[in-house]
């Protein structure tokens, strides 16, 4: 799989259609609004892709937990991106797109993003000479912003590189993180738009706050990088955006708190929720207190989906046809 | 010396009587408001502190580039702090402080700082037992908010720790840098009140800003940690405070123009200015630089003075008397 990653088959099969899965991510991490996330395993979005003769790029279809998405091209996020990719690369080809949403819309766990990443890395499988990583980069944040309407990579990094990502407006940074460290992620069954939850932001932020959150961050990345909880336990706080966006979360101070009674390092909403997410030094306290988290989202009574994954998560790949199948 | 600083002869010589140089400091270094800072070699203020049978801190002298400070000690930074020593430890005895200051107020370059934190590490030093270096940051903070009116420790903490140090609220940590990395530090004569200079930062600032001046601050730490100067240069940028300083500072654009054309991997004021600053990969650029800075300062009408120092700067230290006589 790896090895097919940086150097696929050009087989006659290979160079006409490509699958690719990318994962779900936290995205701000609370103290990285807009630039730093982490992908999670166990959820995700699967992108078929066909290099069709005609110079236009097409949205087939979209199936799974989300279907009223817009087929148009220029309006879908992995179709903007793959519009961008051709522009920029001159092709003459164009590409069809099927997209398989195994994450939800309006959920805070890049939803868009993953699309439009799956899309990109299935179509950078099919190009003569694919492009590293690192140099689709562009390509997906012209697709998040039709989405989000913002030019934001906090989820895009993640699912490009796998793991914790610094995201900023021209560079993907990998930061590295202890092996055993997990995350709980929980997903409210209730649908938080992303450009209502930025709606709360519009205002200006004070010179005191700004300072306690880049206190925070410094903290948290230099904990990250010494594999140091105790750094983390002080940093991951976010004083700047949760304290605006916490009322738009049912049953925010009752998840949060759950997350916190089972040794988090911090927890906070994930990118504009209404998930949350707790991060743990061990499996089994992150087993634990998604559990804790789920019920008290069930005491709002809110369904909810549960995963737990280590921060480092996977980076999107191509998959296999029959394994997708 | 230094095995004087951990565990200080307690000779009835040394009990009485000790003094203490603090040195300058680069403060903000642009991307950490409030938080970060880093020592410089070459300027620093002296504190001789003697142990007399009063209850009470007296500020007995002021002598030095600054002689117009408040005697009273409570609206003394170094005198605040030591009351503040005092209280903390239920100290019966008190505190006689003479200071002889090296670095100008005003000047951007952590000048009330560095007598709050000599004149602590001098009466630490005569202390029944001494405290760690760390301990002694609230009661410097106590000190500087008698100065500045805000508890913000980005000079304390270099000056205690030596190098780039992060101050929080309530920890320091100090950061990792290549030793080979140097900065000029330039301070025109021309006062700059730090309570001006936070009067243009009132009013709120724009997320996009901030998220901005984030990625800036992550480039800039996990740059330093690494000894990656390219991602320092990408993050040393401050894009929150310096617009609305800058027009404080004379000839800033040319001051900073001539910063950058010697190779600077960022450049901007040091603390609340006037002092400017650019950090370098070698010292022969530090120096051509600083003298390019002096020469932009000069253009203006103004003098200046010039220090060129590894980031890795010298921590406050205990100082013979007859080396300080």
């Amino acid at each position: 799989m790896s090895a097919q990653l940086m150097e696929p088959l050009i087989s006659p099969h290979r160079a006409l259609s490509a699958q690719a899965m990318a994962y779900a991510s936290v995205g701000n991490v609370a103290v990285g609004f807009d630039i730093l996330g982490h992908s999670v395993a166990g959820a995700g979005d699967r992108a078929v892709v066909r290099r069709i003769d005609e110079p236009v790029v097409r949205i087939a279809a979209i199936h799974g937990r989300v279907t009223n998405l817009p087929l148009d091209a220029a309006s879908n996020t992995a179709g903007a991106a793959l519009m961008s990719l051709r522009r920029a690369l001159g092709l003459r080809h164009g590409f069809e797109v099927e997209l398989h949403k195994g994450i939800a819309l309006g959920s805070g766990m890049g939803g868009s993003a993953a699309s439009c990443v799956a899309a990109l890395v299935a179509a950078n499988a099919l190009l003569e000479r694919p492009l590293p990583r690192e140099a689709l980069y562009g390509f997906a944040l012209d697709g998040e912003q039709v989405a989000s309407g913002s030019r934001h990579g906090d989820n895009l990094g993640p699912m490009l590189l796998g793991g914790l990502v610094l995201s900023t407006r021209d560079r993907l940074l990998r930061l590295s993180v202890p092996e055993a460290w997990h995350c709980a992620l929980v997903h409210p069954h209730v649908v938080l738009e992303t450009r209502q939850a930025r709606a709360v932001l519009a205002q200006g932020f004070d010179l005191h706050d700004v300072v306690a959150q880049h206190a925070n961050l410094a903290l948290f990345l230099t904990g990250c990088q010494r594999g140091d909880a105790e750094l983390v336990r002080e940093g991951l706080k976010d004083v700047l955006v949760e304290p605006r966006r916490s009322p738009l979360v049912p049953g925010f101070a009752r998840v949060k708190q759950a997350a916190l009674d089972h040794g988090a390092l911090g927890a906070s909403i994930s990118g504009a929720g209404p998930s949350m997410f707790g991060w743990y030094e061990r499996r089994e306290d992150a087993e634990r207190a998604a559990a804790a988290m789920a019920a008290a989202f069930a005491s709002e009574g809110l369904a909810s989906d549960v995963l737990v994954s280590p921060i480092n998560g996977p980076a999107a790949a191509l998959v296999d046809e029959e394994q997708a199948a």
